[in-house]
């Protein structure tokens, strides 16, 4: 009797549910907002594979917990949504599963969007096992975001993103209205993929909250992810909102720092920074009150300042609601520095000495306060430098318990670290922990609650141990698993497996290889002359080189404006040519507009004679990478004129120009001109290496006066220049206070390398 | 065997309990001090009744939930800790109860902290049944707190705490640190009594946090308490931390609001603003973001700006941390104001016309943002005002289902509140509530949580109601309790109960009944010339007058600096009598140090001749009231001197200073000299009345050229008044920001009365 009485509330079971869920097939958009429209709790509606162009899906449903309304591809990553897409959500206990969002952007505010309206919002609502591909605007000044989080309880998950290169953050979560306080969203087990350097600020992977919303409690969960040369400015992630959660994370590569910029009380802990020696890849960096940063194991960290493994910074007295907070009552225990040099930096951004070119309001003499510093470890053999530097004094840091093991000759009379000589190391070569350890723990308030370790083992009595793993660790644990984040259908392009050499002889061969070749294939030129009357428009990446080195080819560019027109993504490499052109003529230019992508430019051993410019980039380019070695740049009108970005906003036109080995002779105006205007920290701020070169007979046009002018620039390296008869009344003007200095020049008969320590800038904020 | 066993088993836990609970009697420091240290849970210290001069208890100890600690008095109200007295606790689980704080002051920083040292802290103590009475400092800059809140879950409750007239707010919590965050204190069914008006800011009755921990999670519980008559500045509670909680409290004749100054989120939920037409009594000041108001009920207000029944703030954009953030995300409901004069004022505090004499980091132009005002109530049938007053646009508050009752003649064509006529009302005098309401309320998000009434009356569907209050009132409701509030065992006095006449013939008697006189007692002077030789200082309250109208006594001061040194809390009434002095004695002075607290002058129909100074006071002395009327002033050098609070920190020398009817004839210096320096707007600022007087000959001494010299003070009534013949280029210079103007003077070969807009302050914060 019992037994059937089971087995018939089984059956009422199944049949409930068979009765209630309904399966909608559409095939286009008009059939999925009428499926949209008529959906109840339990529906799920099957997008039919294939290309939907501008798919602007607005999707509203009232589900439940135990039956959502689910949106999804008929086969996971074969609904690709083109064009002028967005997915908006709203309602509560929707899924929205396995869209593919690429070649195209969003004509709104956001590509996947939590509401419909401000007054129809998402309530546990979830996009899982999307990807959203260099979905990204032609203007990379259009700001958009591509994931907008608003209402509560929202989801994003196993969902790749890569490839945003406009301005603003990838992810933004929103926080204006009671509605979207306290909102526990959950962000885990996504692949955030590379996010290129946009050469200004607000390209941050990730923004929760906003300077006003620094007081709301958001309680936002970021957890599980991995975070790939995520390198759009200097915050990977921006936490603004109190509460947040970041945790158990890995950040690979990534040029910036998980950063506590407005707000308070985040959780920043297991996670694992995997610097490999990058100078660019940040760690953490502490501003504001109350964070606890536990557990975190960083990895051959090379960064400074604010790219320092762990950056806990001075703030400003009084501090105005957008500007910096002083740091207090934080808890930094148990994480571990390994092989990294000197990557604990306390009182960043202290700028008392710029009193004179910034308002009060922006000087951070504020130290840090009631922080304690313990548990941590320090495992350094490769470098002699201390683990710590600090800018200011240190007076407000408890330090308890802290070890540091080296064998390099260090200061052992110091009360931070305790120093002692490295015998031997436990696991493999990334998660390494020492074996060294007197178990002597500092047990502070509230140190109850690190109970567990970077991999979730328990802290109990019997096994603590210092740094953020107890050993042993486990063999699966050694290696960056990629295949347990993003979308289970998606694996990202590698590039070109195979890369093709077109031999040509002739100027029409030329031409037409340049239109055959695949991204990354090669074009070898036999000796000769290449006569080129057409402007060579590149939107992807070759190499043109001479096929013997010893008899080059020589370009000849003829009746054009342009020689070579960059396209977004265009990346050019020349090699061993000689390249001639026409005083009307550019060698290089960007396109005007629609510049959405970063280009490139990589010239090594090459001659180039006779154009207007050598380089002449437009407004809203922005080149990666500028890289001129052992050539020779005669008789133009200007050199590098990257000098677009005027409004001063903190943008710039390349990242890094690097020129070494290098003749310029009668270049008329300016050789270089690398601008950045505004006063901005959000950036690397570009980097020009000039050494090695030789300029002779040039600036004679120069207004400016100036022959290389990098004003604003951030990072500039001068040395074992030759600067002989040019007609400027200044060489150079370096920023003393970023650190510049002319090394070993020679200078005859030209201006002057100047230094001043401060220049004024532009307030951004 | 069962029952047995079970027996067995409650004798072992009856005796378990006896044997753990020790009684301990004591009756010096030193014992009490043993008694503590050897302490352990459930140990009971009892404190012999009597006086305990300099009793500076340290109580530590680690007590249980089940098994407190307690230290108690023999009988409550009969332990009285006397002089240079304090308790601190710290441990956890400690119970202090039934002591009584008077007649002295702490030497330490506060009277009550709950902790021992900044590493010994109380968690879950407790402290009851105590009374902390003018325990005040002797010197009123001297800064203390009486009740130190840090660590967390800790109490004080069914106390009386009154007559604090230093600096200091009264009850700090102290949020520095992660020990004390998230802290739950409750402070619950205490009474605060009179805090007297300070005459300068830092007079808080509660301060909750700092500027600095204005992003800190509190969550302190302020509920069920009564304060009455809690003036000491314009805040009674600041609130500035996260998530407080004020609810169910009486605010009765409180010069000051609840103001949420720093902080977010703060719950202001079931209190009661009793105004009873003080127009220096506050309602609630809403700063920051988040914060819910609702159940309010508000009676009898009359105050404007800063201390309307409901003040919601303009906010600085981008505020310094100490300034005024946005008010954003505010929740205003279900609040009634019940014959009140125009109580709703909102952008309280814009400054923007104040740009010339302020910085930008002071001028508050952010407007107040998403704010919802719904289902509140206001019944006024006593005034033409409109409810609702606004200082600059209310584009960021959503008015929903608002209701207006009144039979005045009012714009009836807003939509911020439904205009009704009223045709009768439920409920008593003092909860009155209206019987129209159409029974539509506005459900927004979080409504919700409004579930309950003022009185904790469900608010289910069937019986919601607009407005604080669901009707019928229960009649017990009707009045304010005392009983239910602060220690049973106290009651505060109310005064001499028996004023006593002391009819005097000559000086000796007259001196005589100076001593001998009781608070508030009568001196009845009959006709003569009572010729006075030593000065007479005063700490009680007295009144001094001719027997006889028609045939008034004559007091000759001779030989002396002083005829009247006021002392603390001394008051004197003077009526009916001439007063003679000489050229080198003041008529009144106050003690050059240790003014504790306030005195007063009240001179009605004298005559006073012939003296240096008619007032001259010191620094820190402070008068509540100086009110003459109908009386002459001749031969003076100096009139009334209250400018000797020059440290411009906000403070002044009296609150109310009142003079109409009078003559003052040949002062040859300045007649009055009131000064306020410091930009601050804590206090009512001085106010000064000057109507209806007649000055002549006056001023030709005076340097600073200004006859009435009001420089700083905030409330100027300057009108009916007669100059003539005075040598000062200014007879006053009125501060136009203020809305001081003179009206209707007759000035005749008198300096000018000017008026200025705006006036450079030096910047307190």
């Amino acid at each position: 009797m019992k037994r059937i009485f089971l087995l018939a509330l089984a059956i009422a079971l199944i049949s409930c549910n068979d009765q209630k869920l309904t399966s909608i097939n559409v095939s286009n958009i008009d059939e999925l907002q009428s499926a949209i429209d008529d959906s109840k709790a339990g529906d799920v509606i099957t997008m039919k594979n294939g290309i939907w162009k501008d798919a602007q899906i607005k999707f509203h449903g009232m589900g439940t917990e135990q039956k959502p309304i689910v949106l999804k591809a008929e086969t996971p990553g074969e609904v690709i949504l083109e064009g002028q897409s967005f997915l908006k959500l709203s309602g509560e206990y929707l899924v929205a599963k396995d869209l593919y969002f690429k070649n195209g952007y969003t004509p709104d505010e956001a590509v996947i969007i939590f509401r419909n309206s401000p007054d129809s919002i998402a309530f546990n609502c979830r996009v899982t096992g999307t990807v959203i591909e260099e979905f990204t605007q032609p203007d990379r000044h259009r700001k958009d975001h591509w994931i907008e989080f608003y209402g509560k309880h929202n989801e994003l998950d196993h969902s790749y993103i890569a490839g945003k290169s406009n301005e603003g953050p990838t992810l933004k979560v929103y926080l204006n209205g009671n509605e979207h306080v306290n909102n526990y969203h959950k962000i885990h087990d996504n692949h955030f993929g590379p996010r290129p350097r946009k050469g200004g600020p607000k390209a941050e992977t990730m923004q929760l909250g906003a300077s006003t919303t620094s007081m709301t409690p958001s309680y936002t969960q970021v957890t599980n992810n991995l975070f790939e040369k995520c390198n759009g400015e200097v915050e990977i992630i921006s936490s603004k909102s109190n509460f947040n959660n970041f945790s158990n994370n890995v950040f690979l590569e990534s040029e910036g720092s998980v950063v506590t910029r407005h707000g308070n009380y985040a959780t920043i802990s297991g996670n694992i920074f995997i610097g490999n020696d990058n100078p660019y890849v940040g760690g953490i960096r502490v501003i504001n009150t109350g964070h606890v940063v536990t557990n975190n194991y960083f990895y051959k960290m090379r960064g400074t300042e604010f790219r320092s493994g762990l950056a806990v910074m001075n703030g400003i007295p009084k501090s105005p609601l957008n500007r910096y907070n002083q740091v207090t009552d934080v808890v930094i225990a148990h994480n571990s520095w390994i092989d990294c040099e000197q990557p604990i930096h306390f009182s960043v951004g202290v700028n008392t000495d710029q009193a004179e070119v910034l308002p009060p309001s922006e000087i951070r003499s504020a130290r840090p306060k009631r922080v304690i510093f313990a548990n941590n470890l320090v495992y350094n053999d490769r470098f002699t430098s201390y683990p710590i530097k600090a800018y200011d004094k240190i007076d407000g840091v408890k330090f308890k318990n802290n070890l540091l093991l080296s064998n390099k000759n260090m200061d052992s009379d110091r009360e931070d670290f305790t120093l002692k000589s490295i015998s031997n190391t436990l696991g493999d070569e990334l998660f390494y922990t020492p074996a060294q350890y007197d178990g002597k723990l500092y047990d502070g308030y509230g140190f109850n609650d690190i109970d567990v370790d970077l991999f979730g083992k328990s802290r109990n009595q019997d096994q603590n141990y210092i740094g953020a793993i107890i050993p042993p660790v486990s063999d699966k644990k050694a290696t960056v698993d990629y295949s347990i984040y993003g979308a289970k259908w998606f694996t990202p392009s590698t590039g070109n497996k195979d890369i093709k050499t077109h031999t040509v002889t002739n100027a029409s061969e030329f031409m037409a290889a340049i239109k055959d070749a695949n991204s990354e294939d090669i074009l070898s030129l036999k000796e000769g002359t290449y006569l080129i009357d057409e402007t060579i428009t590149l939107a992807k990446e070759l190499k043109i080189t001479s096929a013997n080195k010893d008899a080059r080819a020589t370009i000849q560019f003829d009746n054009l404006k342009t020689a070579f027109l960059m396209q977004p993504k265009g990346i050019l490499h020349l090699e061993n040519l000689n390249i001639l052109g026409t005083a009307d003529q550019d060698f290089f230019r960007t396109e005007d507009k629609d510049m959405s992508k970063a280009y490139g430019i990589h010239l090594n051993d090459i001659s180039v004679e006779n154009f207007k410019s050598v380089l002449d980039a437009s407004k809203s380019s922005f080149a990666d990478e500028i890289i001129v070695n052992n050539s020779t740049f005669k008789n133009c009108i200007n050199g590098f004129l990257l000098d677009k970005e005027i409004d001063d906003k903190g943008d710039y036109n390349v990242e890094f120009l690097t020129i070494t080995k290098s003749n310029f002779d009668n270049i008329s105006n300016e050789v270089i001109d690398f601008y950045r205007g505004g006063y901005d920290e959000s950036t690397i701020g570009g980097i020009l290496n000039l050494s090695g070169n030789t300029f002779t007979n040039s600036g004679k046009l120069d207004k400016d006066e100036i022959l290389i002018n990098t004003r604003g620039i951030v990072n500039v390296t001068f040395e074992n220049n030759t600067f002989t008869n040019n007609d400027t009344k200044f060489t150079a003007v370096l920023w003393g206070a970023k650190g510049q200095q002319p090394v070993n020049n020679t200078v005859t008969n030209s201006g002057e390398i100047k230094v001043v320590e401060n220049i004024e800038l532009k307030l951004v904020y």
